[in-house]
């Protein structure tokens, strides 16, 4: 296991990453609302983004460290990050959430008639209310709030060696818990107790929470992969699948399992042989060089059947800070592959009227690729 | 415990509710793109949205049932909810992630020259590209994104029975495991295994999954209520508080429970106290007519030392499909209450330059409030 959190150096490192490439598009400073960007540029943990209701902001500026412009009731945990320049506001503020501080903290920072970079494009959010952006837009007088120009997905798409450590923790947490899913799945439990003792099973294995578990139990295969759970037994002849999502110092895991639940049908042992031979496809493949399209043929020529046998829309992403970040195993995505990318490949099959899907975590070498799952083998295990 | 969904009538009555207020303000559509805001009119109830990949829209039209413009991969789930007409592109897309479908349907429901309303006020994200909302503004020719004009805030303020009863489900398995720390708390214990083992205790009680947890543990009180846990095992002297938002049925608990590790000083037992006073007197005044406000000032008058006696900017808030929604209980929220509304009451107060912080969540009946969490006693617990 890793140790928790990063040395200092690694978020100078990507605060000085994010400075260069804001040099060569222009950008005075970025302006990040989310999760994982504010997390990314501080190391700020804490699980209380679930709560919507405040807006929490960093600045980064064309050189120095990052500005926290936080709620008030985050100032005592971003203080203990390695960011120096902490403004807070007492929110939540019915009448002025952190507007005026924010746009106050770019006209100090932003010189006029520079550009802000905010992020605006695939798989990013806004995290504040859509009204008070044109308000901050209003009070920067002479400074323009653009895009950033994909910066954020440039840097976060390449993990540093620290950054894939806490993956792999969080992989090797998920693998002990999958392997333990025979104590607790059997003919005759509802899915729904499956559920609910595979969290347990994973907390007891060692993560910090359980943000995300899927998955179905069918006669031979499931109908698809993001139901919760049905309070329906488990059935000889079902499929299990469960698709879970465990953190460990706010990296992810993202990989499944099958079980048969009694001995599959000839049509289903080779469905899933087809998915670990899909996978293992895409891995040897996988080096620096190749691109996401690439992996995407390699898996879907195996699995055919159109968009990869299934209606998932793609064959595997990138996994990190999030369950799922870029790039995505698609024809279209012709992102090129580089050492230091974790990729989830993430086969699926139409079996009949059924689905089947099988999902593995890999780090992207120098010299090809490692699996940070504990890679599944052919032959779809029993229970 | 209540039963899992809800009957067809609930989301009819959600969408009669919209629209007559759509009518009101001059909207013709709403377009909605968050979690709870999908669930809310169509009863769509995945994990998936973890992901941040792709883009989920729903268009509330102005009248007839809702209509959702999604991935694919969310088709067959929401085949299942009372939605009909089910719209879907192969996502991700990086070209066009469902910008022109939705501007398409829009086209369609919306006669030129009307408005559509998106969610753009406090409490409110918009869950897609921001470049991508810019296409949309382009494609729909003739018509203009607006406001809600607050629709959401005054719909999902207000719950409906069925709703009150499955937070009172998630609040007995909260309460049920609440009364089993004292089994995996006690001095030399570090802090991140209890935070393991609590969320073990709300699985095994019921919860479908455990969505927030956080607290703290040190000696008189604790610095912040929102920290991560750290390995410091407990110690004699610590006050150990765990806050904690579990979902069944796609609501939330959100409340907290404290206890002292061995006995508690005298200002340490005379805080928690004041804060059950606190919340005693919020509750006792709490009926249709009162404001967010009074109930504030009357956790206040106990607590005093500004706001609240801590930097968390208020003492409590509104509940139910989202750990934290409207109103907020500080002196400029004059929300007036009415029956069906669920709030914490969460006072805060300093003791030295540590805090204490209780919670419990309360339902407004047509004649006062009741306990959804089961009501704490003054005496703080000696574990």
């Amino acid at each position: 296991m890793s140790g928790r959190g990063f040395p200092e150096a690694e978020f100078a490192a990507r605060c000085a990453k994010a400075q260069a490439k804001m040099a060569e598009v222009d950008l005075a400073a970025l302006v990040l609302t989310s999760e994982p960007e504010v997390r990314y540029f501080t190391g700020y943990l804490t699980r209380f983004w679930e709560s919507p209701t405040r807006p929490w902001f960093v600045i980064v500026p064309a050189s120095g460290k990052p500005i926290a412009v936080i709620p008030s009731i985050g100032a005592a945990l971003m203080g203990q990050t390695w960011v120096e320049d902490i403004r807070t506001w007492t929110a939540p503020d019915l009448r002025d959430d952190g507007v005026t501080l924010l746009a106050q903290t770019l006209r100090e920072v932003v010189p006029e008639g520079e550009h802000i970079g905010l992020p605006d494009g695939h798989e990013t959010h806004l995290r504040m209310p859509l009204a008070d952006l044109q308000r901050v837009r209003d009070d920067i007088g002479g400074r323009k709030i653009a895009g950033d120009a994909g910066i954020m997905r440039a840097l976060r798409m390449v993990k540093s060696d620290a950054e894939i450590a806490k993956i792999e923790t969080a992989c090797a947490i998920a693998g002990r818990a999958f392997a333990r899913v025979p104590e607790i799945a059997r003919a005759g439990v509802p899915l729904e107790e499956v559920y609910r003792r595979f969290q347990m099973l994973c907390l007891e294995e060692g993560a910090d929470w359980v943000s995300y578990l899927a998955g179905g139990a069918e006669q031979g295969g499931y109908g698809d992969v993001i139901s919760p759970a049905i309070d329906t037994p488990l059935t000889a002849g079902d499929v299990l699948m469960l698709d879970t999502g465990v953190v460990w110092d706010g990296y992810f895991s993202d990989y499944d399992r099958n079980w048969s639940v009694g001995s599959a049908t000839p049509e289903v042992a080779g469905a899933h042989a087809a998915l670990i031979e899909a996978s293992d496809a895409a891995f040897e493949l996988a080096k620096p060089g190749v691109t996401a399209a690439e992996l995407f043929h390699a898996m879907n020529d195996v699995v055919s059947g159109g968009q990869g046998g299934t209606d998932a829309g793609r064959l595997g992403h990138g996994l990190g800070m999030s369950l799922t970040e870029w790039p995505s195993l698609i024809a279209m995505d012709h992102t090129v592959l580089e050492a230091g990318m974790v990729l989830t490949l993430e086969p699926g099959i139409a079996v009949g009227d059924k689905i089947l899907v099988h999902e593995e975590n890999i780090a992207i070498t120098h010299s090809g690729a490692r699996y940070l799952s504990p890679r599944a083998g052919r032959e779809l295990p029993v229970i």
